[in-house]
């Protein structure tokens, strides 16, 4: 079994146990990941990253990470699929001869 | 080799190959993921989720979890073992019998 | 006429001659406010904030702001006193003989 | 004396107490705004806006303007001038007879 097929039945059944699905329909998954993310970004706040507390990060990351396989699961995405997918996309996007040593976007190069 | 590793090592070869590690401190990955986060939302915005469209929520999603590799890479944190860690804590803060059927935080359980 | 009240009067005005309002449930202001405020944030995105551009800050801004003013007229709320209120509470959770020239939250002081 | 000029002062002269310009450059300003505005979120989290509690939104949209301020007041723009700004633009991008009635993005209009 790969690890993220791991991760997405653990937290399948962490939800489930607690009867959370009624709660999860995807818009507020959505909503929960980007609450995540800007607890992340308040570890960084007021600070040069380097006084940032790696437990922290690391928990703050674990939670992105659960929303997000859990919406992934909601519309049966394979992660791993779509990461691979994306890359492929960027990589048009991003040609290395243009992008290289920038850091516009893609819409300016 | 797992999943997690080989998104890892095809994320920073995208990365290197374009130079742009000089780009990504932790802070900024961390703004990244927020920014990505919110362009998912915006997915789901003035709409009920069914009407959002799914190309979209994957290619969001997709945007969200690279950047969580490359943050975690930052700081040599394994992405499988932090999520099963936050699995244990919360199984701990959210006791099924307390938390079962409800939406509460864990601060008003 | 105050200036948040004129603001406010041609929001409204602005959204009613769309016949936007049918949208415009404060949950959905909420997330619009949040993805409004990442655009903002991608104006700084892997940069100093010397490099950012003051006329896109100064858009998005804006766009904060008057989904700001929209979410506060649905709750009938008085920009101007919220603010107040608002600093006056932070005054006692920061008192300047704990607060100054540390930036720990006040649950930290 | 202005609305937004009294705030804007009232706001600085809090901050200067503190000593904490020195915390406030216009990137992690703008980082505050995202994480106000996510706390925001979080008040409708899992939840239909009618239970979201009033004085919740209430002080999560006073820190949201709070640090909205302070930004405009580091780049010297007047808050009044630039929302009017945006209404103008946004009135061209989104002519009435175009956008009446619906929630699409100018861009898809």
């Amino acid at each position: 079994m790969s690890d993220f097929e791991e991760l997405r039945q653990k937290l399948i059944d962490f939800r489930n146990e607690r009867d959370w699905e009624q709660f999860h329909n995807p818009k507020d998954l959505a909503i929960a990941i980007s609450i995540e993310a800007n607890e992340l970004l308040e570890v960084f706040l007021w600070k040069d990253f380097k006084e940032a507390k790696t437990e922290k990060v690391k928990e703050e990351l674990a939670d992105i990470l659960a929303f997000c396989i859990l919406l992934a699961d909601k519309y049966n995405l394979n992660v791993r699929d779509l990461v691979l997918d994306k890359i492929q996309k960027n990589a048009e996007k991003y040609p290395v001869e243009k992008a290289k040593g920038t850091a516009k976007k893609y819409t300016e190069l």
